[in-house]
């Protein structure tokens, strides 16, 4: 069956109207059709609130019985998506792990460039230690951009001294907007629905005028020195297929305990399509045992 | 407690009087030394034999009950070490599967070069299928120089159109003779154990006359198309760190469904101190997890 679940999900994106390197109005509606087709399965609950200013979305899955929570950051190329959108995808993450997941609406580009979203993500996190929630509770996850905001998060957490997250999971991140890795240009023929051009486009609406190679906003570039254990998925057919893999070398080299997990013949963020390809329920299956076991390890 | 464990290890290698790059005669009795060091446990039946034309050691542990073959493959550089010497670490793979590890005595260099291990590799291998193992029930596993030789195999066994094997799992491969890693320099200090003068000289015995860089002698740099399943476990403390990074990023390139786990602060094949160092035996059920879904799987 897998095969055709491939076939049927790369058809699906290579026909869709989904422009990534578009007009940012227009472009953010496609978007949230697209994310919104897949209805959110009956069990899950969502919450819209605040968490310090910063907006966000409770997600929680019906008997859910962890004490962890899931800070996560969607997908969109800092400049499309919302945090409802990507509840579907953080929505399996808590199923997996019963945690919740809090979803953060962080500021978007071109709107409120960079460093925004990193100021949002790191109030949020913030938040969530004011309101008691221990460090060693936490996992920070994200797809795509949402992924590289999850590593540019930590990197600030750590230099402003905060207590560091147990855990992060990223799937597909975009983690450096340089577009300088070898699959922006061997895999773009394979890749559905992610293009050099768009990328770049969504770069420079996100941080105009800031040097793109800087760590802070190409994760493949900094100190990653001091990060907690990190799970990358990504998929075979990706122009990030390198971003993952130099993520993975990168903290390999600064001592980090890293796992790489590379599903070939699958797109951009192939995990959002739990219960549709086989091996997004698996690779999902992997995520959350991973931040399962992080999140119930001994505080250190 | 891990800690403790690991300055432990990491004091006893430095210590050791292991000297990858001596002589062969003298270095091989140190090897042996410190391989036997540790007793294999009561239940692990050894049996020597030949598989085709080439020594093996099998090895069962009491209980097993899988029809699955791990086909191992020792570490010592291609010069040291035996198949009975790394049946500690082929049990505990052995154990952890409910396989039986076949452990290869290949040729050594310098008295065999390349590429005599690999036609025995490969004979061993062709041996199995022969008497009626299915290539599905298969999976290629070493340590060290071993990894590199399970890895060397596969591409000889995919291009004289045998059937692959299910799965390999490699634990801190050497996989580029050429010694051009990053880590050759920025981890030497931090490596207790493995030194690039060693690698290149064991390297010149290998392959003399030969292109180091030759995919079939350094798979980091081949084409790895239409290899199974692969796993790679590897210590953040190892001059060959970026063998085992740079081997995720090519098998994820050419398509390969690739896991690179990274272990921080511990040395070159610590999976091999099972019952000393938390983290091998955390890594060795990764390992086996990985092993028993691929034997597992149904015939593709």
């Amino acid at each position: 069956m897998t095969k055709q679940q491939r076939d049927t999900i790369d058809q699906m994106l290579r026909h869709g109207t989904l422009n990534l390197g578009g007009e940012v109005e227009e472009q953010r509606g496609i978007f949230a059709d697209m994310m919104s087709s897949i209805p959110l399965p009956d069990d899950v609950l969502t919450e819209v609130r605040n968490l310090g200013e910063v907006p966000v979305v409770t997600i929680t899955v019906d008997g859910s019985n962890s004490s962890g929570t899931i800070l996560y950051f969607h997908g969109g190329a800092y400049a499309l998506g919302t945090a409802a959108l990507s509840a579907g995808l953080a929505s399996q993450l808590a199923r997996r792990t019963g945690a919740r997941a809090v979803s953060v609406d962080f500021a978007l580009a071109p709107e409120r460039p960079y460093p925004a979203a990193v100021h949002d993500a790191v109030a949020a996190y913030r938040a969530l230690l004011d309101d008691g929630v221990r460090a060693s509770d936490i996992a920070l996850a994200g797809e795509s951009s949402g992924g590289g905001l999850a590593l540019a998060a930590t990197l600030a957490i750590l230099s402003t001294g905060l207590p560091c997250p147990a855990a992060i999971y990223v799937a597909s991140p975009w983690a450096d907007l340089t577009t300088s890795g070898e699959s922006t240009t061997t895999k773009a023929v394979v890749d559905p629905s992610v293009t050099p051009h768009g990328l770049r486009r969504r770069a420079n609406d996100y941080a105009p005028g800031h040097d793109l190679a800087d760590g802070r906003l190409s994760p493949v570039f900094a100190d990653l020195t001091g990060f907690p254990p990190l799970l990358i998925q990504v998929g075979g057919n990706e122009v990030l297929l390198d971003d993952a893999t130099r993520l993975a070398a990168r903290a390999a080299g600064d001592g980090v305990a890293v796992t790489l997990d590379v599903t070939p013949d699958v797109p951009h963020v192939f995990v959002g399509f739990a219960g549709m390809l086989d091996e997004a329920d698996h690779a999902l299956s992997t995520a959350g045992q991973f931040i399962r076991t992080h999140l119930a390890a001994p505080e250190s």
